[in-house]
C-alpha cells in the first residue's frame, strides 16, 4: 500500500540484500521511521517492543529473523535457540508460531551451508504468501460491503473495526481492512467507524493513519461508542481481525474485540473476523479457557504518546498518581457472537465444520 | 470525603458568604485546585467545560448558579434568564433540570427582596439532602457486597465501575462509590476494576484519585478489558452512577456503559444501578429513543491532558492527524440488561413496578 504516493510493505530486505527494515508502528503515526535490524536479537525485540505488531505481520518479521541468526551461526543450535527466542517475544498470536514451524521445517534437514540462503528464500515466501492471501481475503470479504450497497444505494456503508487488522499488520494489503479498500477501491462509499482500541491506540494512531493515507472515509471513536453508535444504526457491518482463531471459531483479537462482538449481536449487526490460515489453531477447541492472554505493562494503560501542538512527542501520565492498572491485551470472542469468518478460500461460519469445510486438507 | 485527611465536598459557599466554591475536575488528578466562582455565567461555563460534572453535581451547582444570578438581579425575569442559561449547559443528566426546577418552585412566588436569601438556603438544601441521599444509597447497596463476602470469605470482593459516580459527581459520598466506601470501611476487603473511561478519563483520573485518597484498593483498566476480565471470573459485580433514568429503568450513563452490562449479563454477573430520586425522569419510557445524548468536541478524542515524568501537564494529539472524530458522551442500557436500582429508598427492579413501588408519592 502507499504512503503519501510511495509504496510500502511493512517488512523488506534491504538494497544490501541481507539486512531487514521495517517501519516504526511506536512512532505511527507521527513519525515515518524506518528501521534496519541486522541480528535475531534486535528482530526479538522488535515484536516484544511492538515496533512490528500484527500476528501476520510478526510471523514474517520472525522468519527473517531467523535468516539473520543464521548468518552470525547456520548450526542446528543456532537455528533452535533463534526459533526459541523469537517464539517467546508474543504469546497469543499463533502466526508467530506458525512462522517458525514452517522455516524449521524448510531448513532443519539443510547443511548448514545452504541454510542461509534458504532463510531468506523461504522468509520472502512467507511475506509473499501473506500478501497475496491478504489480497484474497479482500476480494472474499468485498462480496459483504456490496451486498450492503445494494440494500441502500444511496447511503454510505459503515464499517466498525476495532484495532490495526490493515496493511500495517500484515505484509499488504491488511486483513480486515483488505475488504475495506478494495470496496473503496471499487467506488462503493464506505465509511469507517475507527475505534481508538485503547490502552496502544491502535485504531487512532494506526487504521486512521492507513485510511487517511489511502483516501477512505473514516471517523475516530472512543471505544466505548460503538454500541450506541450500533443502537442508533449507524453501523452496518463490523469486520475485525485476530491472532488465533480456534477449530471452533472462537476468536482471539485485541482487548474490546468481544465487548464489540456482544453490541452487535444485540443490535442484529453481522461482525466477521477477517484471517489468513496462518491464524487457525487447529490444537485448541476452547478459545476462552485455553488461548494463552498477554498481560502487557500497566504503564501503557497510565501512560499515553502523542504529539503536542508545537510538535513535540510527549509521554503524559493520565491516570492518578499512584494506581494500579492491569493490562490484558487480548480476549476471546466465542464463536457464538461471529456472523462468519473471511479467509483466503472464502467465507464460512465459525464453526468447526465451517472451518473444514475450507480447510479440509488441514493437519 | 476526604483528601489527604482534609474533609471536602465537591461544592460549597466560601467563608465570604456568597461565592461558591469548587474543586477544578478538570485538574485532577494532577491539581488541586479550588475555584471562585462569582457569577451565573460562570458557573455554566463551569458546567458546560465539566470543571464540575455528575448529575447529583451538576444539579447542585446550578442551584447555587441561580442564588449568584439573583445576587445580581433579583427580578422574576433574572430568575428565568438564570434558569434558562444554567439549563442549556449540558443535556443528558436530567438532575439539572430537576434542581432547576425545584429553585424555580421555592423562588418564584416570593417578592425579589427575599430570593436571594432564600435561594442559598435552598441550594444549600438540595446540597444537603443529596450528600443524604448518597449516604443512604450506600448503606442500600452494602449488603450486595456483604452477600458476596459471605459466599467467598477468603477472597476480595471485586467490583467494576465505569466513569465517576464517586463523591466528586455528587455532593458528597457518591452513587455507585457509595456502598463500596461504606463496605470498605465496614472491614470488607472490596477491590475495585475502574475503567479508565474514554475519551474524558474520568476513571482513571477521578475514581482512581477519589479511592486512591479514601485507601479502597483499585486496579486501573482500560474500558476494553471488562468483558475478559468477566468472562475469567474476576468481577463479582457491576455497579455504576447514571444521568438519567427513565420511568421503565432505561439507564443513560456516560458512554460504553452498555458495552459493560451486555458483557454483564453474557457472564451472569450482577449489573446494578445507583441513584438518587433526582435522576428519574417520568416523562421518559423508552431511553435509546428519547433521551438526548449529548454529542462533544472531537479534541477530547483525538488529544489527551497528562502529566510528563518531570510534573509539567501536557495535551497531546493521539489520533493520526488529520482524522476526524466523533465523541457521543453517553449511551443508554436498556432496563433488560440492569439488574436492579440502589436508590435513597431502596433497592428495586428496573423497571415502572420497581421505581413505582419505592416511589409512590413521585409526580
Amino acid at each position: 500500500m502507499k504512503i503519501d504516493g510511495t509504496p510500502y510493505r511493512s517488512v523488506w530486505v534491504d538494497a544490501d540484500g541481507w539486512s531487514v527494515r521495517i517501519l516504526d508502528q511506536t512512532r505511527l503515526p507521527w513519525q515515518l521511521d524506518i528501521l534496519r535490524l541486522t541480528e535475531a536479537a534486535q528482530v526479538a525485540e522488535a515484536i516484544r517492543s511492538m515496533q512490528v505488531r500484527g500476528a501476520p505481520l510478526i510471523g514474517a518479521v520472525a522468519a527473517y529473523g531467523v535468516a539473520l541468526a543464521l548468518r552470525a551461526d547456520a548450526s542446528t543450535e543456532a537455528l533452535e535457540r533463534a526459533i526459541a527466542l523469537l517464539g517467546a517475544t508474543r504469546p497469543t498470536a499463533i502466526n508467530l508460531g506458525w512462522a517458525l514451524g514452517r522455516m524449521r521445517a524448510r531448513l532443519h534437514n539443510l547443511p548448514p551451508a545452504e541454510r542461509v540462503a534458504a532463510a531468506y528464500a523461504e522468509a520472502l515466501a512467507i511475506a509473499d504468501d501473506d500478501a497475496e492471501t491478504c489480497r484474497r481475503i479482500g476480494a472474499h470479504g468485498l462480496p459483504l460491503l456490496q451486498e450492503i450497497q445494494a440494500r441502500k444505494p444511496a447511503e454510505r456503508v459503515n464499517v466498525l473495526t476495532h484495532c490495526n487488522a490493515g496493511w500495517l499488520a500484515t505484509v499488504d494489503y491488511g486483513t480486515a481492512l483488505s475488504p475495506i479498500y478494495q470496496a473503496h477501491d471499487a467506488g462503493i462509499p464506505v465509511h469507517v467507524w475507527v475505534d481508538e482500541t485503547r490502552p496502544r491506540n491502535q485504531g487512532a494512531a494506526l487504521t486512521a493513519f492507513e485510511l487517511g493515507k489511502h483516501g477512505v472515509p473514516h471517523t475516530v471513536i472512543a471505544d466505548n461508542a460503538g454500541g450506541h453508535l450500533m443502537q442508533h444504526g449507524e453501523v452496518d457491518l463490523c469486520i475485525v481481525g485476530t491472532d488465533r482463531v480456534t477449530r471452533r471459531g472462537d476468536v482471539a483479537n485485541k482487548i474490546g474485540t468481544y465487548l464489540k462482538a456482544l453490541a452487535a449481536r444485540d443490535n442484529g449487526v453481522p461482525f466477521w473476523v477477517a484471517l489468513p490460515h496462518s491464524t487457525i489453531d487447529w490444537q485448541v477447541g476452547d478459545g476462552v479457557a485455553e488461548i494463552p492472554i498477554e498481560a502487557r505493562g500497566a504503564a501503557e494503560v497510565t501512560d499515553l504518546t502523542g504529539r503536542t501542538a508545537d510538535g513535540r512527542i510527549e509521554t503524559v501520565r493520565v491516570a492518578a498518581e499512584g494506581s494500579p492498572a492491569a493490562n490484558p491485551a487480548f480476549d476471546v470472542t466465542p464463536a457464538r457472537l461471529v456472523t462468519g469468518l473471511i479467509t483466503e478460500r472464502g467465507r464460512c461460519e465459525a464453526s468447526e465444520a465451517g472451518l473444514r469445510g475450507l480447510y479440509a486438507d488441514a493437519p
